[in-house]
């Protein structure tokens, strides 16, 4: 079985880039892993520019990972 | 079709930094894909010193995965 | 006897993100030795949206660390 | 035409740490492009400390990617 | 004389992580030097759920740091 | 003249730990160059449980730049 992180091989950046975000949510959805939870929170921090900006650093650091395992897609 | 990170090396320094910038952005825009919102938004952190400093902490994580992607164009 | 971390090394990168989640939380656990404090501590930050992103920071740090460590199961 | 940021490779570990600086204040400036409103908030953060280390913070990383760049000038 | 620091090497990633501890306390430490203060802060920042994850950010970037030292312990 | 960071390459790991703290004092200060003001700061960060740790932060990443450029001292 596959499971949700078979890989952090993709075939290009942008598909990397996508992994990035899933392996951010990811480190939220472990610690918390109420779907109702997460979402009345959503509906708080997407409106909060810090939380955005926080949010894409993690995206930043999970991309510079993926973008490593892939070689930078060159 | 080649969508908006078609690849990470840039012909400069300078445009590697700017690639930086709009996966800073794009990792905001993954989370709040509402333009207006984000407008809104960025009305508010454009002139509070700490977004600002974090957004920076964010361009320059992104800008050390695009640096070494293209070899530091030494 | 192995302890707690007995090795970097995981079988696949689903198993290295569980084992970047116990970094972090033991990252915690050595300053605040307590379960019973971690657990009323915890029952505040799972439901505070900025602390589940800083958690979610932590991981994605550990995670490049344990990634590299195993060649990106590539 | 060389543009603000024509190579990250300095001659000195000091232009180094100019140079990371120049990119921690650029990746403020394209947020921010008013001279007017970066130099009333500077009045602010200068004599914030905690504004102030969130700087260091970012000069850090890009320091980082630049000593990268010069082969950490050994 | 081997000070407090003789070496990024240990035998085991257990060590290492107890090392990556060591160097964010003394990170702490060298900025604030009396035992009396830091003592004070301490029950303070052990019951507060961000300041405890912030920590954990800190020894996971020194955890990264003394594992690439140390070969990842392949 | 040597200036204040004639090189990154120090003696030991406890040398290099020194250097990652001048460098982060050294980010605060270019942006804060009175030593009255910071001075002033310092005596409201240094008992500050979040601000020593944010520091803290900041010496763990430039002291991963050091051991980098010294080979982690092996």
């Amino acid at each position: 079985m596959a499971g949700w992180l078979p890989s952090l091989i993709t075939e290009t950046p942008e598909a990397g880039f996508d992994l990035a975000i899933k392996l951010a949510r990811m480190g939220v959805k472990k610690t918390q892993p109420s779907d109702e939870v997460r979402a009345r929170l959503r509906g708080i921090y997407e409106i909060d520019a810090g939380a955005l900006i926080a949010s894409s650093q993690v995206v930043a650091v999970n991309f510079q990972t993926i973008a490593a395992a892939n070689g930078y897609w060159r």
